[in-house]
């Protein structure tokens, strides 16, 4: 029996509330990609969606819930954005607290999308100290990325896409930052194709909730070095790394020129332009080929929202 | 009653025979890109299978046809390298001429999936001539993109996919080359979802076939002048413009710059490279944001098969 703070049931509910826009992304067997990687691969886009990235489904569910009408969020900036969308639509108003160092692409798309948004001269961990601060001064709901439960409850829905898919997949790879996605989808995975693996994917460069699975406890650490900016946490979440403990097979830590590469292989062959994060799963394939030899694998590209002139510095020439 | 060299039940069983990694391609809302476009607007990715065009769908069709063994192609690459790609799964010879002005990804792509490749000193019309003598000289069966009904039956798939889709559109902008794609989804449409619009889009630098629409005969062209290698034909084939005339709306031709604007959107705010044939159909929404106010316009991304260095020039900086 599968225990999470995830629930299949409620993970089919949420899906009642997020706009279609977000739902039902494509899938598809990206075969161009596969002489290079070595096994079959799918691609679950999280692209296609009006924020670029798979948070929508979360901020969704938060912003369809009664109650609240204004909310505080810290954000690598996909968190921020999509709340900032969700928000703008549902006459939520949103505050997003982010790092000034964030990419300039997600900043500039928060204020686009009317988000009051406040800069921390550092990184993720102190915009979400500060975010929890606003909370507290201005009364409003603190929205906390993996560990309030619609967050993962949309992204889990991600999961329900790809159980209901045709033909069935042998693994499943998931960008791992504070874990929304890796329960999520981990969660639906293990409770409706029990058979297929599970494997987060983590830089090395910021391997906290890796480091934190690996040990079965917390395990926070000192700074990150990461060009992955969406999954660069330093202290994992405990109840979130339980659910982890239940779902995830494995958990893996890439270098960063397997990002860079996996970034390339995804515009070269692909054609597509991701952020650093989302093509965690392919640089994972392309550091342990072996393991995946002959197998169909899925990897979520879960996020668009790269600086151009940062991307074409990593896939250019 | 819709009379064209096409029949819907036709083209539903030519879906049967196509290898499922070319159908059912994505169709999603693209909001990303609809604040620059005044419209909304879905994508077609064709992209996303492959050999990276919509042009397997054909190809799969000749290829899965009982009889010859031999074939001969003109291409401007995207159909010689869908036609190496099916052959090759199917034991079907396969020889590809082209110009040697063809982009070298394009060029490449046929030489890595085995076909043979000559290339000719001229233009696509000429390959044509060179590809009929060797059909004629080897004896082998010549593959006439748009002119045989198996091109336009596998590109009409995509019609399929289209009306069955929800909600409806209210305008589907194809990019006009041979006729195949226009003729093939145009039929579809017309037949099944008769209250939208039909549109074609041609570069102005390679108008044959829009020219011939307006005038309602073949009108040939001396050059071509386009960065739109996949749609630059001046000799349009009488029993495709005889189809357009009947499944068409309207013809429009797009400037050179709203092409690379169009393809910059599709990078800079849909995370997609495309090759530029793909852009037309934003091209002509940026060149006439009134016609399209406030409908649904589906635009078919047809091909992704561009070199990164002009890809890169055109859309950087």
């Amino acid at each position: 029996m599968l225990t999470t703070r995830l629930d299949t049931a409620r993970i089919r509910a949420a899906r009642q509330v997020i706009d279609p826009l977000f739902l039902g992304s494509p899938l598809y067997r990206c075969v161009a990609l596969e002489p290079g990687l070595g096994c079959a691969v799918s691609i679950k886009l999280e692209t296609a969606n009006p924020v670029r990235s798979f948070k929508g489904r979360g901020t969704e569910v938060i912003a369809s819930a009664p109650g609240a009408d204004a909310v505080v969020c810290a954000s690598a900036g996909n968190l921020g954005q999509a709340l900032a969308w969700s928000g703008r639509n549902r006459g939520l108003d949103v505050t997003v607290v982010a790092s000034r160092f964030a990419p300039v692409t997600k900043l500039d798309r928060i204020r686009a999308l009317d988000a009051r948004l406040e800069l921390v001269d550092g990184d993720f961990e102190l915009a979400r100290e500060r975010a929890a601060d606003i909370a507290r001064h201005d009364g409003i709901r603190l929205v906390e990325d993996s560990l309030d439960i619609e967050t993962c409850e949309g992204a889990a829905t991600i999961g329900l896409e790809l159980v209901d898919a045709a033909p069935p997949f042998d693994a499943v790879l998931i960008a791992l930052g504070g874990g929304a996605m890796a329960t999520g989808v981990g969660h639906v995975v293990k409770d409706c194709l029990p058979g297929a693996e599970v494997i987060c994917v983590q830089p090395l460069g910021a391997p906290a909730m890796t480091l934190s699975w690996r040990e079965r406890r917390v395990v926070t650490t000192d700074a990150t070095d990461t060009i992955a900016d969406g999954v660069a946490g330093r202290c994992p979440i405990p109840a979130v790394l339980d659910d982890l403990l239940r779902v995830a097979d494995d958990a893996v830590l890439v270098r960063e020129e397997s990002i860079i590469a996996g970034m390339r292989m995804l515009l070269d062959h692909a054609g597509l332009v991701v952020e650093p994060s989302a093509a965690l799963g392919v640089a994972a394939i392309l550091e342990d080929r072996e393991r995946f030899a002959g197998r169909h694998v899925v990897t979520i590209v879960c996020g668009g929202n790269v600086d151009p002139e940062a991307h074409r510095r990593w896939t250019g020439g």
